[in-house]
């Protein structure tokens, strides 16, 4: 009888619905149904994305996605900047590396987001640069980056503007053809509220002409064969038909929600939530705190561990903790996809409870007062 | 009120109990319940595969595992055999020339099985072989290679024995270690009676060397990373653990009913169909044909979709088609995982029907019939 609730920043939680839209009787994926179907999740996609190039479906995690716009776009005679400042930048760095694609680093402090000026300064000390791959949301810091400065950037300075969107799209202002962001990634397990399996990516009309004048090193993460396939609705190999039965079913209710609400929801979420912690006199961890996700510093005294075992075993709210350095250091809470005012409040309320365990001094009730009025206030 | 059965080669069919067993509450992936999931999945997979070897599960089609293999296993300064005679075989085929990776091709026509003292020959015409690779039951042909011959010849001659066991393991009798096969790989929507969505893949200690000997060309794919990860009961990158909750389900219904029976099953399955197939006067197409899949040449005068639509819109059989130079050739039905007498006794009965309507010559019943008596005498 344990009610969980993720709280984690991916796997997020997935609506009983959303499930049982998974575990309808399963067809085979060449059909005209199928088709049809993957046809419709591409049309909510483009509205998500905000873009009308034709998003592909990649049967993997976002990494494997990632890994596809790397490889196409990131070419061996062409140097890359890898902008990182958590987990998922480094991750995107040890790509290029294991590649052998030249490259640049820019790397800032854990909890910082990229900032359009400072990239654009990057440019002039590298006037070589023909991509720029950066985290919109880092994940593992909760920070945010300029995506919409940044991309001006780098087309004003004619290089490929690649944005890992994993924990933005869906959940704060992500605009794809507007912003002029070349490849956009995500996954199914965050805005789409759906178990991991799935990544998707786009691809600007820029971005294919790089794409196409090389042969990216790779057979399963080959954008070129997802492109033609996708062009008859179809996908290159075998794909996880069921999860995209899912997609179409989650989208659908992204589109009728609207999109403004479902970034107001998040914002307002988080809102909250930063309210709350700084009420209880915690830090948050990023310096540039993003809208899907907060991760806050733990205390001295406090047994990070202790802190969110007990959150999960006593009131079956489970959120993450610290990456790498980070661990012990910080827990995250999501803020993404079927996640609402009344679980975000149980959360700041197990957290309240599980600090007061731990001898943390403040003041019982403090945190979700904080959080119900800013949600009052809304 | 469509009752569908799938008889394509993959996905096969799921049942509601291993789709229910899916749509159970999300949990994360990084928790102490998960890793008890995926070790208890490989345990399983070592009984399944039959081996001590700790195999590792990808989230991506079997391709994504295969890749993962042929990248590992198949170096620049080395040289890969090829055995091809279909669609999958030239899939692995594509991956070395993509690769760059130096290959020889042994090629036979479709629906031919390949032969160990065959394999032996080559090694004398190319005595330089670090690898070869094939498909253990060629499921766009319906064909069965030797896998237990060709390993030994594979180990006489001290080269790597890759085997796409995609359609093989969990169908027809496939044992790894005694065998002396190197890597084996299958995915999800086969015997293991799941949607599309898993790769499988495990690794003997002999490959483990080669593997370790050099960095594969790849970041999503790379082995090592899996390898690091399973030892902890963890995955390198979010996996599809809905997914991997399935398969603990189906592998548990497999230990249950035991390798031999489910072996049984199917080879039951696929002798009456191919004695059914005969005695309506159709022709097997492949030379060797394997017991997980049939495949049936189309007859002349029977138009291949017309026949394949009828049989799906009006009793609900979906068989699959030909692939590539085969398309409207050949129709295939699938006897891997939850699959049985009655269903398949059904499927050759919607073939006459359908073939009845198309005017083809035979006596209604002579299919059924012919089936019924073996599945009767077994």
């Amino acid at each position: 009888m344990t009610k969980l609730r993720l709280f984690t920043p991916g796997p997020t939680m997935v609506s009983p619905e959303a499930m049982l839209a998974m575990a309808q009787p399963l067809d085979h994926h060449r059909t005209a149904g199928f088709r049809e179907t993957l046809k419709q999740c591409v049309e909510l996609l483009q509205y998500t994305l905000q873009t009308k190039t034709t998003p592909m479906v990649v049967t993997g995690s976002g990494t494997a996605a990632m890994e596809a716009g790397i490889l196409g776009c990131c070419k061996p005679d062409a140097k890359t900047l890898v902008c990182h400042s958590g987990k998922f930048g480094e991750r995107w760095r040890d790509i290029l590396a294991r590649f052998n694609l030249p490259h640049v680093e820019y790397q800032l402090e854990y909890g910082q987001g990229f900032k359009a000026e400072a990239l654009a300064q990057k440019f002039k000390e590298n006037s070589d640069i023909k991509a720029v791959i950066f985290v919109h949301s880092e994940t593992s810091t909760a920070a945010v980056s300029e995506a919409q400065g940044m991309a001006k950037v780098c087309r004003d300075h004619g290089a490929l503007c690649l944005v890992d969107g994993i924990t933005s799209i869906g959940t704060i202002p992500f605009k794809m053809d507007e912003w002029g962001i070349d490849v956009a990634v995500t996954g199914s397990q965050k805005a789409m509220m759906l178990p991991p399996g799935l990544g998707i990516i786009a691809v600007s009309d820029r971005a294919w002409e790089v794409i196409d004048s090389h042969q990216a090193p790779t057979y399963y993460n080959d954008l070129k064969a997802y492109r033609k396939s996708i062009e008859k609705s179809d996908t290159p190999y075998t794909p996880n038909n069921q999860m995209i039965s899912g997609l179409k079913f989650t989208l659908t209710q992204i589109k009728e929600t609207g999109l403004e609400n479902v970034w107001a929801k998040s914002a307002l979420l988080a809102k909250a939530t930063r309210t709350a912690v700084e009420a209880l006199g915690l830090k948050l961890f990023a310096s540039d705190p993003v809208d899907s996700v907060t991760a806050v510093a733990v205390p001295g005294g406090v047994d990070e561990a202790r802190l969110r075992k007990d959150m999960r075993s006593k009131y079956g709210i489970h959120c993450a903790g610290g990456q790498g350095s980070m661990k012990g250091e910080i827990i995250r809470l999501n803020h993404m996809g079927y996640v609402d005012e009344v679980d975000t409040l149980g959360a700041i309320a197990a957290l309240e409870w599980t600090l007061a365990e731990q001898g943390y001094k403040f003041e019982l009730g403090t945190g979700i007062t904080a959080f119900s009025k800013v949600i009052q206030a809304n």
